[in-house]
């Protein structure tokens, strides 16, 4: 992909203010019309050392409306970033609704430059590839506009460049060394481009050697990408409008899953511990619990656990159970209700993402990212083609969790409609408990055949090894709570 | 204080029951009408190790509803954070408007055991102290309600917890180390809470022996904190009402400040650069800009650079040729417009710490924290007794910058009103020009003489030594830009 911008293309002076007259205006209307839809638009920007990243990046901020753009370099890294999965620090950084983001360095730097240096082996190197592709392809589903821009140059030019640079001291601190490995450099990104190379986001080599050149191409490929964003914000709209007013509860649409046995009937309702029993356990567990969290932390592991379950299943009482046999330095709890502004201009994951525990820290969630698959889908908030692809995208996300080296434990706490109703009426008995059943509990009960579908499809498609849910008997809260500790105990120990 | 506290006071558990059957729903509806309120009420838990701290943070987090409830520990720290101002962890944290922030550990934390383990001299613990009476008095006035719990245990009653907690598995990793060091604990305290115990934020010394006495203790007062934090909210809200609906603008109130000769009309507007001594200036300027940028990251450095003037008075293309002199890997540009959800739920200075920068990096920002005694002022937003008491709030934050060292410089770009009109006319007429050009700016530009007059008080009262104003002659931009990039090289080389 790289020799096509070996040809040393140049622009004259004049022929680049005449393109600017008419490329600036377009690219600030097409910038205004961003702002004002729910799109965003993610620039990468790199390439070659010298080829004028930096250069392209200040007049990106130039040109476009700087109050709607975000430029982030990605470069050395804080321990708070290396402490969590690759993807963190991208996601932390993602522009919100309306914004342009200017990645200069973006997910593709560490790989490249480990594979280069062979830090990294080739056996992990493409895999990784293959991560990003699947990242760019959710995020590209997700509304994101993604634009890929490698400034190549020659060799020689590359020589050239870095030469004027270090006269000017602008000379990067790794920008000789690099430039020693260029063949290799080369052959290197010459392999992710081609494998990282898609429609959702297929990139865009630029012949770096003239400035005047690649600014005037650049400029035009982000104008590009402003407006067909813009474009389809409106048609998705339009379609939105003239869909039915009140569409009734999406039908699930031809997919890999196939109903099969329930995973719900499965569980036995009926077990029970006595007081006793618990009463000998629970302190037990909670000792055991209580020093694999800190052995956790020395180890420099950290821990997701997320609570999902029926409305008066126990969730929060369960969480309390786990909390307090943890030193509350170690553990966060995380309770997901509905989205902020800032959140809701995000892709779905982003505010899951922002929660992600450092190494040796433990996060809690009270609810949490299936919301997409359950509630969402249930309710009709989102469209069918969003929450179906989101088995998927939930699949991946988790899997970075387990690739970082993180435990992750899942529970669905499973109780009976009728054990539900006794709980709905406790509930409204007890002072202290009435806040706690609203009218859309009782909606919400009305509608359990559809969330117990939800509910079976959720478990059955994401439930991968190395993330398996694990589905609570919950009818009897003793059992229940030594069950999640128990199972807590076995992932930290597992993990360890 | 401690004494006060050491009386071995106990509670039956039937004394106990009956209490929190009260306790726990007062508790709860208090807690529902701070959510509905624009109040926050902040948390701190300290005291004794074995006190039971965590135990009491489990409590609040059963007693309140979890899901307004924000708990954080401080303890080890990020290098995101050594590298920041000591206060920056806890604006990071704060919680939003109508939440219930439980700080595990706060402010004095570190500054108690930096002077128990002498890290810390006495001459820079007191000034310590006092900046954190200076700090919770801010955020008194702004709103937040500051609940200030300290655990505490005699030596003996201390002695007989750690061993229970040792057996239990339940030791934090630095409890045996500081129990040696209690009598220095208990006099470094003492000292520490007799300072900073001020009516905006008093200490609730608690005698923590008996589990039962200590939690109902620490409930009431946070009971007590809730109501007083939804009546003053109430009051407010009521005074509001009852004040004319269209106020005029404020005016003045009595103050420190006496308006002297004009900080403005000593600019000398007149003064200009030939295209020909800018076009030798500006490369040599931005190289050793360059170059300084660099340094400064390898000095660890932090910098900060901060924009206000006029309307059209050049900000955007002066930050422009300050930001191409500089690796985009070292700077960030932030512009400041109306603030997003998640930041009107805070103190208006949390949406300035979210970007201070850390070591060795620079944050641009494009308008500022002055806003609030600008535009703020002005158009009537804030009233008087907020902005009045804005310019020490503001002295006190730029403070902390400037004592973890960084670099800080603030231009006010000054034009002539006639040079003002003369570039509104000329952004009407040039087509990528149009959009800075708003009916919004006519309307200021009316304004002008209520503008005039906050901008000289802002520049009288907010100059400290190291944190002088810079009032830049604007009528000339290439002037201008000039005076900007030597002022910022100036800063950086004393600052190196």
């Amino acid at each position: 992909m790289l020799d096509s911008a070996e040809q040393g293309l140049t622009l004259s002076d004049r022929a680049y203010e005449t393109t600017l007259r008419h490329l600036r205006p377009a690219l600030l209307k097409a910038h205004f019309a961003l702002a004002r839809s729910p799109r965003q638009v993610l620039v990468i920007v790199s390439g070659s050392d010298g080829a004028g990243k930096g250069e392209l990046v200040h007049r990106f901020n130039e040109w476009l409306d700087p109050r709607a753009v975000a430029t982030q370099a990605f470069w050395d890294h804080s321990d708070e970033e290396e402490e969590r999965p690759h993807f963190w620090r991208f996601w932390k950084a993602m522009p919100g609704a309306g914004k342009v983001g200017i990645f200069f360095g973006s997910w593709y730097t560490r790989p490249i430059i480990d594979r280069v240096t062979k830090a990294r082996r080739k056996r992990e190197f493409v895999p990784e590839l293959d991560r990003i592709v699947e990242f760019e392809r959710m995020l590209a589903a997700g509304g994101v506009q993604v634009v890929k821009l490698w400034l190549h140059l020659t060799k020689d030019a590359q020589g050239r460049r870095l030469k004027e640079l270090a006269k000017a001291g602008r000379l990067g601190p790794n920008d000789r060394a690099h430039f020693k490995a260029y063949d290799r450099f080369r052959e290197v990104s010459e392999r992710a481009l081609e494998q990282t190379n898609h429609p959702a986001a297929p990139w865009h080599v630029v012949d770096a050697t003239d400035r005047r050149h690649r600014e005037v191409t650049c400029g035009k490929l982000v104008r590009a990408a402003l407006e067909s964003a813009v474009e389809s914000s409106a048609a998705e709209a339009k379609a939105k409008r003239t869909r039915s007013k009140k569409p009734a509860p999406a039908p699930s649409p031809a997919r890999a899953y196939a109903p099969g046995a329930s995973l719900l009937d499965a569980v036995d309702l009926s077990q029970r511990l006595t007081v006793a029993a618990y009463e000998r356990e629970m302190p037990r567990l909670q000792e055991r619990l209580s020093r694999l969290a800190w052995a956790a932390r020395d180890a420099h592991r950290a821990t997701v656990l997320l609570f999902e379950g029926w409305d008066a299943a126990g969730k929060g009482s369960a969480i309390r159970r786990v909390t307090q046999a943890m030193d509350p330095r170690l553990y966060r709890v995380v309770g997901i209700a509905a989205p902020t502004e800032e959140e809701r201009a995000q892709h779905y994951l982003w505010r899951f993402w922002r929660h992600v525990p450092r190494d040796g820290r433990i996060t809690i969630f009270d609810r949490s990212w299936y919301g997409r698959v359950l509630v969402e889908r249930v309710e009709g908030f989102a469209p069918v083609a969003d929450w179906d692809r989101a088995y998927g995208e939930i699949n991946a996300f988790e899997r970075q969790l387990t690739d970082h080296g993180m435990a992750l434990a899942k529970f669905w706490i499973h109780v009976s409609p009728a054990e539900q109703l006794k709980r709905f009426k406790e509930r409204q008995r007890v002072a202290w408990k009435q806040h706690k059943i609203t009218d859309e509990d009782w909606r919400n009960r009305k509608k359990m055949p559809a969330y117990r579908e939800a509910v079976e499809e959720m478990l059955a498609r994401c439930s991968p090894a190395e993330a398996p849910w694990t589905v609570v008997a919950g009818n009897d809260k003793r059992f229940a709570r030594v069950q999640i500790l128990r199972t807590v105990i076995e992932r930290l120990e597992r993990a360890l």
